[in-house]
């Protein structure tokens, strides 16, 4: 049987997606299974840049949805942010050493299967509508994320 | 048996407090059991806001208790706090939406028989009395923690 | 066969690096084998302040470099830093208490036969060069880390 690898994404920041999403992609290439569950500013993540609504939205929802990054590749560093300095500056880093962004990270986890869990608590909360999260997001409750983690043989919280 | 929880709470923040507490909450009634311990930023979580004393603390150890918040409530945001307004939205959204707000999830784990520890190292450091914690936290040293973690099924840094 | 503990160190905060560090001694006291593994900021604990080197490297590679903490006791806090007024008190309190401080723990572990990887893409996206850490690291990559989290008994994302 795959051995499995459970993370909690509860993070929105540029580094600590892309720490989770290393491993995810790299836990597949080694044929585990693999269960991203996205809470809190982890849903930041998974927005579709193109799907913003502010439809049926109270104010505070609306605020939110503005305020906070729309694109994965414009999330903030969870240090030396320094107002999108310092995160360009890490950007500019990775592409000098021709290593892949967040978003392709996300995308090769988005095509190998890897199995993409959003929490519903949060995601009532700030507002989101389900379709403005990209389309492989299933959304959960807390005690489905409990099951998978029990059944995985890593558990992270990032 | 049982399948256990045990988190590592290291973090003060309103958010990550949210986030313990509720996975604490929905693994208890999943019948697991569950062990919280606090260390660290983790301990303002459990300040009792009646209790707070000058009495016999080191002039640091006194601008420490009155530079941190005392009330569970009153805890900031892991990111966006904007000096307490972004903390407030995310409370109003959670009313707005009528969820149960950080005091009720550390009520509800209090009820339950979740088991509380508070670092022993960390409540020394900080200079926090035994009685300015809500009664229900045991101190104990990072060896009891690992010995209790060791026999869990899942075990977060948070 | 001894229980084992593995930590991927992500962060780079004074105090969760005493955190990591304070878990890896003592779980080493305990007769556990120890792995610790450092991603991103978390490098910057196991620099080395006497190898710095601007040699080599990319305009950005030297920004990082000198706009980072090059002694572990310079490292910043997660929260309340306050611009480095708040570390210098935790650190007087710590003191104060006569607990062992991060350099002394950081020591204590290079000591204790607790293995110590550094990441190998953060190391490269970051520009360090093997020598300017510290010379019990060894540099491996994300699929070895995984290796060795699987065959761990407590794995946490620091």
């Amino acid at each position: 049987m795959s051995k499995r690898l459970n993370l909690l994404v509860f993070s929105g920041d540029y580094d600590k997606a892309l720490a989770a999403l290393i491993l995810a992609n790299g836990a597949k290439e080694m044929n585990m299974d693999v269960t991203m569950f996205f809470a809190f500013w982890g849903l930041l993540i998974l927005r579709d840049p193109a799907k913003y609504t502010t439809e049926d939205k109270s104010f505070f929802e609306k605020v939110f949805g503005v305020f906070t990054p729309k694109r994965t590749e414009a999330l903030s560093l969870s240090k030396m942010n320094m107002g999108g300095v310092g995160q360009k500056m890490l950007r500019k880093m990775m592409k000098e050493k021709k290593k892949p962004m967040l978003t392709d990270f996300l995308n090769g986890a988005r095509k190998k299967d890897i199995k993409f869990y959003g929490c519903k608590l949060s995601q009532e909360v700030m507002g989101f509508k389900k379709d403005e999260l990209i389309p492989e997001v299933e959304i959960i409750e807390v005690d489905e994320y409990l099951k998978d983690a029990l059944q995985s043989d890593i558990q992270l919280f990032i």
